[in-house]
């Protein structure tokens, strides 16, 4: 037995439980219950049924969940827990499908999950559909490595977007990616899908977009894709359109290295991170993402392409006795980053940058 | 009542028949003709039928066609035709689905078609998965004024990727961007596919594909993928990677024009198009697509990126009297194109092109 937020679960063998992961469910059902009334929400890769469990339980505006998994065993296992917790089975649809299939064939849900095991590519453009305009889609990915560059081929075949796994914000560079991929699939259709909330978390990444519907509202979406120039000499950073790459470091002269296709606009709405902030006592959030909200809460007002760490800053300034974080985020007006303990960003220009950590170390 | 190679067709109102896509059909037969013994077709978008009735008419090798439309009176339309011909109807399975949900339900076709109104874009991801290893993929695209550069936002939007209506070969750049939104597509599932025919004539683009599978031979397809370069000043052409664009034409100086990402590679797989011409008598084809196939064989010999024309070079050198145009296809040791009625193509360098036209006036 195992309990998350008010749900009590009872755990088959074969079903998978990450206690990890409790941070992606915490941060769905807030998002969810900012979506108004009588909600609609589709879990389409249902597995224990938890998600859907708890939306039922702790969220007040819920209507209906619309209940998915391929596996059998799975359902057995959502309709017993769902049980175990006294849903009202009235307010929910059970679907036992491929995943790529239902979401063709269903409409007008308010929250739409994917959560996939490894890449989310094989249901991206099916999860494009059943979203109503001004709802949301959540997608997780876990082909984590893939993203991040160190299967750059990969990533070019099932993203179409080189990654830049030397880059030390690595990890943001493949939310990016991420970001790009949902945009262009939507893009497609004449679909604007706007991210809204978006962290990289352990071995997951995740993003929540809102889709809106129309080719001007897709076009101003699909214009804030671009580069990014990197220079692993000196860590100038810069982002770019394609008619604008150059070969050279601006700064130090070094071969730049570049990156994209990728989302070049804000990684969070910042209206949106207050209200889930406020709202988080309204549900049982774990530790780990009262945690994580917080930092994200800071680094929404802060929104970077990019940021450093302490092991970069040393590593291109060859200093190996770095003064403490706090005198770095003090120098440089910086904040945290959830991506790394020992990243901050700065809306600073690069070269304002370097000249404020030789103040530092000088 | 019109006859269409072997078939009788009775049309209906409603039913739309253009003379024109006989080319479309003919072809397609060629190509399915080649494909093995005891082949499955998949006629995703069946309409009146006809593809399917000469298909099972025509093509000795054809154990079974697949017809699917997602309108009920086309089904009561290819029934009636069917019976007309005589059709066997145990070769036949009747499908009235939307065609992006069947084409997620069925698989080991060795030929699938998608010949939508429009734009093939909301069918074409869910076409790959039917295809068998080795089998073959057509895509017909009606949306050719998007391809060519006329609605440059929308292109970008649904292909993700820059027209180029400046050149004068804006079709075969259309052309290369249908392809390379293929190649893209299926390159997120593992699977390659490899442009075998193409074509642009009259109001629509079309390109078969052969499907193969596995990351190695999907990655050897996506590094065909790059930018055109194009001076609309002087005509000069270049193919390029990302890292490689260049700001000015390295010719005349002026701003260089780019456009893509799109396909590189060729057009045509030599062999095939021999093999199509050889077996042409095999069926009844038009005297239109007897024209294409015979000019389309002289290009896969030729098979350059872009073209020139008469006037883009009586634009270019501001010279209104130019000599004929076998003057020019022998000096310049170029082949019509099928794609242009005043086209040619010629695999000389740019610079010696131009070289060659200035002799040839002096």
């Amino acid at each position: 037995m195992v309990r998350e937020g008010k749900a009590l679960l009872q755990l088959r063998e074969g079903v998978f439980y990450n206690p990890y992961m409790v941070v992606n469910r915490d941060l769905s059902l807030l998002v969810m219950l900012l979506l108004g009334d009588d909600i609609v929400v589709c879990d389409a890769m249902g597995a224990s049924g938890v998600r859907s469990i708890r939306a039922l339980l702790e969220l007040p505006n819920v209507a209906k969940v619309l209940y998915n998994d391929a596996d059998p065993s799975a359902i057995e296992s959502f309709r017993q827990n769902a049980q175990l917790n006294q849903i009202d089975m009235s307010r929910v649809e059970i679907h036992c499908k491929d995943a790529s299939l239902l979401l063709r064939e269903i409409r007008n849900c308010h929250y739409v999950d994917i959560d996939p095991y490894g890449s989310p590519i094989p249901f991206l453009e099916s999860s494009l559909f059943p979203v109503k305009r001004g709802g949301v889609l959540a997608v997780t990915a876990t082909d984590t490595s893939v993203l991040s560059g160190t299967y750059p081929h990969t990533c070019l075949r099932r993203y179409a977007s080189r990654p830049l796994l030397k880059a030390e914000f690595y990890h943001e560079v493949g939310l990016r990616i991420l970001i790009k991929k949902v945009v262009e699939e939507g893009a497609k259709h004449d679909y604007a899908f706007i991210p809204i909330f978006s962290y990289s978390y352990r071995h997951h990444m995740r993003v929540f977009f809102k889709k809106d519907i129309g080719a001007k509202r897709t076009d101003q979406v699909v214009q804030q894709l671009g580069y990014i120039l990197y220079c692993e000499n000196c860590l100038y950073r810069e982002s770019s359109f394609l008619e604008n790459i150059r070969k050279v470091c601006p700064v130090c002269g070094s071969k730049i290295l570049w990156s994209g296709p990728l989302w070049l606009g804000p990684l969070w709405n910042r209206d949106l991170v207050e209200d889930m902030w406020k709202n988080r006592g309204a549900i049982l959030i774990s530790e780990e993402t009262n945690r994580l909200l917080k930092r994200i809460r800071e680094e929404a007002n802060h929104q970077s392409i990019g940021f450093y760490t302490m092991s970069s800053i040393g590593r291109a300034l060859k200093v190996s006795n770095l003064p403490p974080m706090v005198k770095f985020l003090r120098k440089l007006e910086g904040v945290r980053t959830h991506i790394s303990h020992e990243g901050f960003r700065t809306l600073l220009p690069h070269v304002e940058v370097l000249k404020r950590i030789h103040e530092l170390l000088r």
